[in-house]
């Protein structure tokens, strides 16, 4: 896995951070997932909710999934509710379709990982993982 | 954790339970959770369903995970049904999003714990967990 | 269900405590379940650990589930430990070997219900439901 | 939650790591949990394996909710290692009885939370989660 090693991590986190605070967001919580969605790096803000952890990675685990970024799934739940049952189901509860899982990319388009934000609305959620991503010099796909 | 004792969670429990008493209401349960959604104290009246410990948990778990009292989780549910589904998945199924999980705060706001109460109506519930946390001298947040 | 009703309950966990108190115990946690396995009450002790609710609980399931005290669960448990596996299975998870889930029957040996009790030694566990249980005037079986 | 905030989360995250450097040890996994047993913070150094997450929160999870460091869950478990299965099981699956799940204590003897570290022998992972938690200026019961 070249690449999204644990000091990447750390850059994505950080300027999540950074991005949420820039624009005066709640407080954020904010994981990152390998190609094969275990989990690298995790850190919930202070004054973040209790089960914070559960929400960011259920949207990166969406992303990963599926190859697709959580605002597909979404956008999929809004058509089909009984998919995100059913996908909930199958992944052992690790699914959340929800905007704020995005992926990472490498500039070939090979998929590195995934990040999972939560704690503003689901767009700026995702917005602070772009700029997370991005700092990290990897590609996102939101 | 200073002041969600145990003494206190008799005193939720017994002023929820006078609310419902005084007007009227259905049998009920009263669960309180601390602030990280583990189980402090509960019961259930005479004449209430099999079930209810898992209501009232669930509505107060899903108060707690997400920092917010599950009228909140309720109002979404009607909009994002898919959001109920995911949520109760990342939780193992310890999240109800209908009213009646009302947030314990102290006076400056601090997350002490959550109440959750079922039997009678949702709003109705609610009112009776207000009740009991404030006559434990705490601060409700339904 | 004539009997076991909520100011049994209360009696039971206070004289289960008052046991603890008397022989200088460690923090107890008691819950009490009706015949079908469901919660009708529980406390946690001030300074008791975050995880009390879940083995109270699996106790007391234990010796409803199987009609025996969880003694017996126990004893079985170390000639057969593969048991233990299987049944907290296929319980769900609600299955805890260990004595100290102790049976509430009446005077014609019907089971009420049972209480689970957790903190101390799983013997002196066991002694405190048996004093909430005679305390409340049913008929115990450790 | 005064005190186990992000910033002394990061500080023990880093001092584990630096412990495992200076002794030469294996990548290292390490998780703080707040006193409710919900995820603050993880890293996985680089080299570690895939499922190291688990592991780790497996262990700072069964050192909260029995309220002992998981080295007392590991001596259980050599004696009676049905209790393990049981509670596993209670616990959805957290709980992991390997040395390595170290409680963190204030100055009070109060529970703040846990730390879980993983990836070398549990006596080093131990060692490693010490280390942390006193650079962060708490107290370790490991």
């Amino acid at each position: 896995m070249a690449g999204l090693n644990l000091a990447k991590c750390r850059k994505i986190v950080r300027a999540a951070f950074a991005k949420g605070k820039e624009m005066g967001m709640e407080p954020l919580s904010v994981v990152v997932l390998d190609q094969g969605g275990n989990v690298l790096a995790f850190e919930r803000q202070d004054g973040a909710s209790a089960g914070r952890f559960q929400i960011a990675d259920g949207k990166a685990n969406a992303a990963l999934m599926l190859g697709k970024p959580s605002s597909h799934a979404m956008e999929r739940a809004e058509r089909q509710p009984y998919a995100t049952d059913a996908l909930n189901g199958v992944y052992g509860g690790r699914f959340v379709p929800l905007t704020g899982g995005v992926l990472v990319k490498d500039k070939k388009g090979v998929i590195m990982g995934a990040v999972g934000v939560t704690g503003d609305t689901s767009e700026n959620d995702a917005l602070c993982a772009v700029a997370g991503i991005e700092a990290a010099t990897f590609f996102a796909e939101a």
